[in-house]
Parts: C-alpha cells; structure tokens; sequence
C-alpha cells in the first residue's frame, strides 16, 4: 500500500524519514506526511422475523464467488452504524435496523491493505432482496442450512453475533 | 481534507470524477482515486484496583488544554485493541489490560477531518504514570473528583462505560 512516490499536496518526490516512531514518507518541500492507517469497514451480520440470517455471495475481488456477509468502505463523515446500513441498502435495498455492535476486527487484505472492521447485528422487517452488482446470490437461510461461509473473518462475525444472542 | 492536486503515484494532475455515486479526484493517466475515509482513532476509558479514572491533560492541538481520556491514531496493520494499549503506553507508560469494548464513535475535527474512534475500557494494575509530550498533566481521580472533561465525545464516552458498569 506504499506505492506513493510524488507528494499529492505540491507534486515533490517524497521521501523516507522517521515520523513519530515510524518510517513514513515525507515531502521536504510542504511537509505533508503520508501515514497509512487501516481503512474502516462494515459488515453487517442481518436477521429476519424468523431469525434467519442474511448470506451473500460476493460477485467481485477479493473472495470472489465466497459466500459472506454484506458490507463496505466507510465513507467520510459517515458513523460507522449509517454506513453499515447504508452498505446494506446498496446491495440488497433492504432497510435494516441496527441492533448492537458485535465487534471490531482487523485483517490485512492483499488488494486494500490493512482493514478495520467493524460489524454489527441488524435487524429487517421486510426482508425482500434486490442484488446489486456487486453480489451473485443472496438469502435468508434457517441457521441449519446456511452456505458455506469460508471467509475467516466472516465466519468469525457469525460466531460472535451468535454467541451474544446464546448468552443475552 | 482534499487538498491533493497530483497523482501520488504517477504525479498527473488529479480531475473530479463520479466514481461509486460520490464525486471524487482520479488520475486518468493511472486510474488512482482519491478515497477518503474516516481515519481511525483508539481512546482509552482507564481505570485503577480502585476504581479510580484516568484524566489527563492534552499539550497538543486540538483541544489544547482539555482534560481528556488518552488515545491517538491506530496505525496500518494493528488491532485497534492493541492500538489503544499502545497509545496508552506510549502517553503514560500505563502497561493496561483490555476489559471491554465500550462503542464506536464518530466526529468530525477540524485538523483531521472525519475520526472514527473506537473506546476500550482498560484496567491496569501498577497506576505509577510518567507522562510524555503529548500531556501536561493526568491522574487516577474517584468519581467524585474528575476534572471538568469538556469534550463532548469524551464525555459520553465516560458516560457510556459509566452505565455498563451499573447494569453488568
């Protein structure tokens, strides 16, 4: 994810110093500095009235084909719980609710880097899917036939979201 | 917060374009975008075997002054977990220990643009503190006696891990 060479600020070749304990690189010319932080992203573990869970398969890189959890980039000036539902609404036009926070998660995914992520349970009403492109296949599955979710992270949501709904 | 006018990778100059429904900067000489996220930020909601809070005083802009809960920056690659023990030690030299996830936050600062905080109630054992640049002052306080904390975000925070404490 270090592929910045000119400074974007002033056009300057950038160039390696230690800032606050790091290598990062830096711009001599206007001091702009280039840290690199996780990009924040949502997923969103969906239940129905009949307490079936949302699964989605995923139509593009990365996990191509893998059957996931629906979920996106933040966007500035977003709360992550808006841009949760916000991802949601794109993909699979359903209105959802925010139930709780789940939890926040880290991986380092090879086309986007590090990614902080973080998921929340939601609820739907209506729970009528319409697919944008960036899914093949969708939907509410009883907890006995759910797909083969293989994306460790994913997995890893439902898991947790399940736990707290043992336990509460 | 867009202040970039050239490719940081190839150096073109960077035109408006609407890419995934918002308009941003693209280079169409190498086909960067210019995304922009929230960037994310850990605070820390400490406290001691006596159940005193951890407030200290920032030397720093923004909110030069202000009593505050210590945090900082998550950098690429790290658990916003270990983010916050770290900003922890590094602040006060505090070796902390994660209790719980206490909620995800959103704000908009004037320095930074869009931060997307996420608060961890911590406890340490050893509460000998040794304050580095970033803080001009900080103690464990009992309830009764924290400082005025008047930055509205840290302040529910305080509130929000306040009421886990009553209900659990």
């Amino acid at each position: 994810m270090n592929r910045y060479s000119f400074c974007p600020v002033c056009r300057q070749l950038l160039e390696w110093a230690e800032i606050d304990g790091r290598a990062r690189k830096i711009c001599n010319s206007c001091s702009w500095v280039h840290y690199i932080n996780p990009i924040p992203a949502v997923l969103a573990y969906v239940v129905n009235r009949n307490e079936e869970l949302l699964v989605v398969r995923r139509a593009h890189e990365p996990a191509f084909n893998e059957w996931a959890l629906p979920g996106g980039f933040l966007e500035a000036g977003e709360e992550a719980s808006d841009g949760c539902l916000r991802e949601l609404m794109e993909e699979t036009s359903l209105a959802g609710k925010i139930d709780r926070l789940v939890g926040v998660y880290h991986r380092n995914v090879e086309k986007y880097g590090s990614v902080l992520v973080i998921a929340y349970s939601v609820v739907v009403e209506d729970d009528t899917l319409s697919l944008n492109h960036e899914l093949s296949e969708g939907a509410f599955y009883p907890q006995e036939l759910i797909p083969e979710v293989r994306i460790p992270l994913h997995l890893q949501i439902i898991h947790d979201a399940a736990l707290f709904e043992l336990v509460s």
